[in-house]
């Protein structure tokens, strides 16, 4: 997004970056969407309205980008020396309930991280009655997440671990809407418990076998 | 609530009543629940709010009454010539999926209705950044409701269309959950089809049988 700079000049933004999203997080966090402004993220950040509006358009976009590069920083389902999940994909060792427990596990413990809880919470809220900007931000952070269990159940289909006729896009929400609602609702406890037991209950179903 | 008064005080009350519920839920509708006062609410019902305060202690209060009565008034699982949702239960006609896909069906048609979608989404969205309004409305609006499937899902249990072993509170969330998240998000479409489908997923599974 920004154009190769001198290397002086990338460090100089690289900081300044650095601190926008910062202040874009944790002002959103404290006075929710509505009332966060370019003005205040700048104030926040230590550096001129201009500086924001140099790199991007809105307060919209700062905050996607705060987001995407906050998912890259908090709990990674493969382990901290990888890649984000955008990039890295649910691993396939063949055991297709070990693999959703252990992405489920990593995304337990983000979601109980103060770094994510509290801003994710002020643009989830505000997806939830500007539906405009909660498809913005669906498209750009979950559903690319959400597609990476498409990935993975796709490929237990052709393991035969997935009946064939499962359209994957629905049967991940068996698994990833209860906790998205536990966390959003607070309808119940978040725990790895309660996660490997919602990946139980969806692969070999509530009914007598 | 009200306590018993003469017949015509008990009409006026009533048709007061009304009018309050009516603009509780359209104001806080329009300008979400941190904008809603009390004075709003009781200048848009016509009354005064000497009116409101003698019924209620706050418009959490008012909300939360208007809601019941909202979800009184709207789709009704077992048609509409009975009691809500709140006093009906879910039918037990033996057979599970349908009885479970007949509710959720009309679940969905009370979700895609306007008088109910806009007030529920503004209430929700607040919840989610309010934790303790949040909490109130979750143990007395939709808890209950959750509460009616665990009762069917156990009675499910004794007729051995469930497993002994599946909780039931955990259960429900395998297709409550997901439309829940579709419709708050905007993550996919809301439709009588794929209420159907996550029923049929969560019961069968979606390993190989």
């Amino acid at each position: 997004m920004v154009p190769k700079p001198a290397p002086d000049v990338t460090r100089r933004s690289e900081k300044s970056r650095r601190a926008i999203y910062a202040a874009a997080l944790s002002l959103v966090a404290e006075v929710g969407y509505p009332k966060t402004t370019v003005e205040g993220i700048a104030a926040r950040a230590g550096v001129g309205k201009q500086t924001i509006y140099r790199w991007w358009s809105s307060k919209a976009d700062v905050l996607l980008e705060a987001f995407l590069d906050l998912a890259d920083q908090t709990a990674r389902p493969a382990g901290p020396e990888t890649a984000g999940p955008e990039t890295a994909g649910i691993p396939d060792t063949g055991d297709l309930a070990a693999d959703l427990k252990a992405v489920l596990r990593a995304t337990v413990d983000e979601l109980l991280d103060p770094r994510f809880d509290a801003p994710a919470r002020a643009l989830t809220a505000e997806g939830v009655v500007n539906e405009q900007l909660g498809r913005v931000f669906v498209a750009r952070l979950l559903e690319p997440q959400l597609q990476l269990y498409v990935a993975r159940l796709r490929s237990a289909q052709d393991a035969g671990h997935v009946r064939r006729d499962v359209d994957p896009r629905i049967a991940l929400e068996l698994f990833v809407s209860p906790l998205a609602q536990r966390w959003l609702q607070h309808t119940g406890p978040i725990t790895h418990d309660y996660t490997d037991t919602l990946v139980d209950y969806a692969l070999y179903g509530l009914a007598p076998r």
